[in-house]
């Protein structure tokens, strides 16, 4: 064990692991390591798309012998209904945890709960919204432009608003092409219809209907849940944080949020931030409230106050297994229904907040907005009144533990830009000198990482070895979601990383002062990705599929997932995957995705299982592009 | 062959499909029947809905060595999930069809295509709504009307409107328990939601949010879109027509109008009974044009006016296997991909018209609201033309055709009960003389018989020995989309058929002038049922779920079914269900939808895979419920 040392390997990561996986065995419980091996021989229909059980005359399950299912739709039809009721499913989750905000944000008052943190982009969409603010109170604004929010689910009539934020190319690209997005329920509630029985049979009207449906999330739902976090938690600014379970503090009272919507965590966080709470915790014999992150919700309290982010989707059983957590507190995705009943097995309060997220075995505590500090203030008297059931026999903190600097949205990208820029000479408040060190080739391009993980390949393995290798090749890395928390945990994710990096790209971050990997937030921000790209784009004047800047997704494993890699093809960029979509029982699907949709929207998927091919195929991809530049 | 005999038998029906399979044998064509035999292996774990492919870390299937997912989602999590979205679908698909009518009435003029057809119900709509009518021109009003109507799919706050228009004790009930819908589609987002990796895995909360997507079905997409199309095309009125294969013509240019979404085959209608049409087909040696139905949309037709049925959905195929379609134009819904396949071994053209509904092989024309009149004259001419392709060797048609009596609304059955009222001593337009048949006993009760027909059983077996045997118990049945069409193959749905009656149910027939099974609509039409038993609940003051009047779907098979069989649980009436749901692998979800839902809504499910048994536990049901009653 290396701790301390610079950086974490994953063979560190897998003792830790082996360790934890131990400790399970000792209190009786299962962990995914266990559920995968029992789970390990996969349905070959499943993997490939092509079992179809949209009826009950079914299920039918296509093979060489039986081509169609009973209806008559083939393996193609069926592979592409499954893809795009995914689709649906990752646009409905991401834009739903959105609707919450909204809610929250149409709740908001100057006495709180909850309050307008960034009153000057709440002003900017005000002014994008068309909604009046001079002479307003801000209040009276905020609940409008909440309802405005609220309506680009449900209108009617019209395309989502912020499409108007995309490079004109892009626009008239998904008009003319029949993809830009309606109302985002609407378009979710458009794919469920068209693969309802007896209806689309054809895999481009389904691909087209999912670009569509992705589209009214990451130009729709999700930017709009990225702008309203900032309004009211704040725009997250560059800080230092840790990650890894060394978080986790045996002194302390530890608390986890867990989940993806930051409504309930800030409140929590803000209570443990007290010091009436700190001394109510000191009272019972610990040093203080620790409270650290799991999964997305760990990337916005980090990128927010700092909290420490203990760990990913896949770390979420190992949190609990250190046997110090006296609360987790989860809100909604991507939470292993398995942790209400590991839980059991230690002191841990498993508390589920959320009616879209409900566990057998829970503790269910639904959070309100307007009794919501009460509640949290009653969830972390829980935890602090636990305390003294610990058992110190099942204890057991590993010792890794990594700095990190985190919160990079566009705007704090821009104000380091604007560090660099000759302000006699050029304009500030543009991505300029990020495109000069591209045309110049100081900086070969950029790759947004961002996804889950998964078993299905070693974990965390992929990820570690396309970053690393990216950066030797002068390529910055944006990153969110559990991707970010990887780069975290395997310090790549601070300034000192700079020396994992080509020449080129370490002359960039320490002239600009940041990390090769930009922590750019939730999954939900790959938002701010777009953002990113559509301003280079127009600060350059070159379209977004034309510019040197991809996507990767390598340990990918939501329908969330499914919807961004959609949404981001359909803004021009490539998309490499690490995990096959499941669509391989059709050649028509395995085409559509790769090739056919470079002619409707310019981009495509990229697969490869192998890291070390994946990461080669995306730099090959970036060079080509800069080729066709002439760069 | 029993030819113009009173009652065509399963054995007729079975030995003309077999004739017709002769027909696909000889064009080298397959039909479902082959299909279902090279599928006749069915997937244990689909059939038992413990098979989650909801992310890719799997798919995951849950054995007694492996309980749970990768994620710790159990047999009962996996179960519930995958039901709770076959309700989001078939709520989509129910809804979205109004949506599109609700564009059509958004867009009626005087001078068409689309027109307003029943004023009077669009203001009393309007009045419901709250929408001035006075001293306003009446598109105006349609307009606003239709603006309502596509709210109700996405604003941001309220619940459906038409939930007002149940007893107050349902609407109470729907309160109390947390299921009163908000907008549709807000209601399928949140069950995509929900049932997305990690967030729950709860059966009873996925439950409860499957009646409530169900709710914003019956009370509110479905049952606008009833309201919308009587507007759009007229109240169906009581009126004569033929069914069965038996209606097609080998002297006439035939033409089948295919689907569910009644705008279409409403103009194509229109188009095919002028002059001018008919003396085109005359021009090419033809007699005329035959225009019939198939599916749901054939109960539009019929309804509105008297088009035979030609078909429901296992029969679709045969019709085209007659060797007489010159046409088959398909909207949305339960039509066979394997369809355009057929078609292509015959001269049949097989024109899709709707972007929800894209079928490989197809000629595809799009139905736009200002050219639609132009675009079915165009498909009719392409008829006319194709007449002379049809080839004499290929054809045969059946033999079979019986007589029906269809047409009935609750504003028709009202009408007939007012018949028989004394109006000198009762008010009229109340079930008053319906409810004193039930209480003295001369009507035992009612059973809605809905649904689809499947070759999971002896298709329309079931459905005929269920329908005989309560007639001959003195129930009187409501049927809708294919169950409707079935009874009228078997010549059960015309006033004649009070033969097969008991003696109380043959009297009511006689007595009020009915058949006694009514003819209410298409599937979306079970809206119609709903408000037919909510009438009775209140002229009575019987609580619906009291009342001795039932649901049965003997062979339902798509996810619009169960959607449906929800909301009729969740508006307090019993489902008696021929197939099992696809929930069998959990012994909670079987526990959940049998006598769970009892103490939601006070209904659930009752399973019988066994017609003659099932139907014997209908009549016990209602004898139960008539005891409970004290009648």
């Amino acid at each position: 064990m290396k701790l301390n040392e610079h950086i974490t390997t994953i063979e560190d990561v897998e003792e830790v692991n082996a360790r934890l996986h131990e400790q399970a065995v000792q209190v009786g419980a299962e962990t995914y390591q266990d559920r995968v091996k029992t789970q390990a021989t996969h349905c070959k229909f499943g993997e490939g798309g092509i079992c179809c059980k949209n009826c009950s005359m079914g299920p039918c399950r296509i093979t060489p012998k039986a081509p169609r299912g009973i209806c008559g739709a083939d393996a193609h039809a069926i592979a592409a209904r499954n893809y795009a009721r995914s689709v649906a499913a990752g646009t409905s989750a991401h834009s739903d945890h959105t609707r919450e905000l909204l809610h929250v944000l149409h709740s908001a008052k100057p006495e709180g709960p909850y309050t307008i943190k960034d009153e000057a982009k709440l002003k900017a969409l005000a002014a994008e919204w068309d909604v009046k603010t001079e002479g307003r109170d801000i209040y009276d604004v905020a609940h409008e432009v909440a309802m405005v929010g609220l309506m680009e689910f449900g209108k009617p009539e019209g395309f989502q608003l912020f499409t108007r934020r995309a490079p004109k190319e892009r626009q008239e690209t998904w008009s003319k092409e029949g993809i830009l997005p309606r109302a985002i329920d609407r378009e979710i509630a458009t794919v469920l219809h068209m693969t309802h029985i007896g209806n689309t049979a054809m895999p481009e009207a389904l691909i087209r209907q999912g670009l569509r449906a992705s589209l009214s999330n990451g130009w729709g739902g999700s930017m709009i849940g990225t702008e309203i976090t900032d309004i009211l938690f704040g725009t997250p600014q560059e800080r230092e944080t840790t990650g890894d379970l060394g978080v986790l503090d045996g002194d302390r009272v530890n608390i986890v949020v867990h989940g993806h919507d930051p409504a309930m965590s800030e409140m929590v966080v803000a209570v443990c931030e007290t010091k009436e709470m700190n001394d109510l915790a000191k009272s019972v014999g610990a040093k203080g409230i620790n409270v650290v992150g799991c999964c997305c919700t760990a990337n916005e309290v980090a990128m927010r106050h700092g909290i420490p982010m203990a760990g990913n989707f896949l770390q979420q059983e190992n949190v609990i297994l250190t046997g110090v957590i006296e609360l987790m507190c989860v809100d909604v995705q991507c939470i292993f229904p398995a942790g209400a009943t590991l839980a059991e097995c230690f002191h841990t309060k498993f508390v589920t907040t959320s009616p879209i997220a409900r566990i057998p075995g829970a503790i269910h505590v639904e959070f309100k907005t307007e009794s919501a500090l009460d509640q949290a203030k009653d969830l972390v008297k829980m935890a602090i009144e636990n305390f003294k059931n610990r058992d110190a026999a099942k204890v057991y903190i590993p010792p890794l533990k990594q700095k990190a600097v985190v919160g990079y949205p566009t705007d704090q990208i821009i104000r380091r830009l604007d560090g660099v820029t000759n302000s006699h000479v050029d304009v500030l408040g543009s991505y300029r000198p990020a495109i000069d060190a591209i045309k110049s080739g100081v900086l070969r391009g950029a790759v947004g990482i961002v996804g889950c993980n998964n078993p299905r390949v070693r974990p965390e393995f992929s990820h570690v070895e396309i970053m690393k290798e990216l950066l030797k090749n002068d390529i910055l890395v944006v990153a969110t979601g559990c991707a970010s928390q990887v780069a975290t945990k395997y310090g790549l994710m601070n300034n000192d990383s700079k020396w994992f990096c080509g020449d080129g790209l370490r002359r960039v971050c320490t002239l600009v002062g940041i990390p090769p990997i930009l922590h750019m937030g939730a999954c939900v921000d790959i938002s701010r990705i777009l953002r990113l790209v559509a301003g280079i784009s127009e600060d350059w004047g070159v379209p977004m599929p034309e510019l040197p800047i991809v996507g990767c997704a390598p340990e990918w494993m939501s329908e969330k997932a499914v919807s961004i890699a959609n949404y981001v093809v359909s803004s021009g960029i490539d998309v490499y995957l690490g995990i096959e979509p499941q669509v391989t029982g059709s050649s028509e699907m395995m085409e559509w995705i790769t090739q056919g949709t470079r002619k409707i929207t310019g981009a495509g998927f990229i697969i490869n299982t192998d890291p070390k091919e994946l990461v080669q195929s995306i730099i090959e991809g970036i060079e080509a592009k800069r080729t066709a530049l002439g760069i």
